[in-house]
């Protein structure tokens, strides 16, 4: 299969939208989603984005059922080691299932890793969960380390009424 | 106890540093450290820094058996959510052990939320280690949900040979 990899672009956020809730459907959270294209726009596209997005785009003439030419994608952002310093984190790596098992997820992940080495971060990380075998073989196949398994680290999360009340708790200045 | 809590500066780096090496070697992997105080001034004081952090800082008549009056500190960063949008990620909270159940992590922690709200951050993260049961309680006591036992979210790494291999993978443009 032909296709490319390249920088997302403000025009792209539609796609990128409508595969955040094929995601979210995939791993059974679609009520999670509730960010619009728009808000991809404005935080991905500013002076200080919040995020860098990859997509992968076949040719006109292998698109999908339904019309689409944008297949994939992969969003991240570079977050902070007290151990090692910068790193990228990948936060959605995603690719149609009709557009499956030809390399373009493989393309996409490495194309980040490129980023990483380029911008001197020594690690690249992501989640996943537990009952995604075929993602979590795809990164063991890959040489990833689960440190969830191997070193015993959780995802603790704080919202909704519990972040309110520590926030309402804050010493004041 | 008498404390303040208020946003660090560069000068603080060389505290940060002591710090993060104190919590590395509470983890177990004091090995992993391999930043400097001089590399936290460059990735956090610079025009777009890669952190931020607050510091807790006691009066000199309450200092340290070894003479430390900054004796604790949060540093968190933003990531994004491609549900939620924006949110605040606690990298590293710690306070010393001769100052602990003072109420001073629960004040670091509670800046923190602080700051997300004011942010427009609909999330606060963290990891913590499985068997750090006096953290997890801390956490659960205040609201916090593990995601990794209620949902199974894993933490994956590629570092090392996997990262260079993956990069050098990358599809050319």
């Amino acid at each position: 299969m032909n296709f490319k990899i390249r920088a997302a672009s403000k025009e792209d956020c539609k796609d990128i939208s409508r595969m955040i809730m094929e995601l979210a459907v995939y791993e059974k959270m679609p009520d999670q989603v509730k960010i619009s294209h728009e808000e991809l726009q404005r935080d991905g596209f500013c002076q200080n984005p919040f995020f860098q997005c990859l997509v992968a785009e076949v040719p006109e003439e292998q698109k999908s059922k339904e019309g689409f030419t944008v297949v994939g994608y992969a969003l991240y952002f570079y977050t902070y080691s007290t151990w090692k310093g910068p790193t990228v984190f990948l936060e959605d790596l995603y690719v149609m299932p009709e557009f499956r098992g030809k390399g373009i997820g493989k393309g996409l992940l490495s194309k980040v890793a490129e980023v990483a080495k380029k911008k001197q971060c020594v690690r690249l990380q992501l989640s996943v969960l537990d009952w995604n075998t075929p993602s979590r073989d795809f990164y063991a196949a890959k040489g990833a380390q689960d440190l969830t398994v191997t070193e015993g680290w959780h995802f603790i999360r704080f919202d909704g009424q519990n972040l309110d009340n520590l926030a309402n708790e804050a010493p004041k200045d």
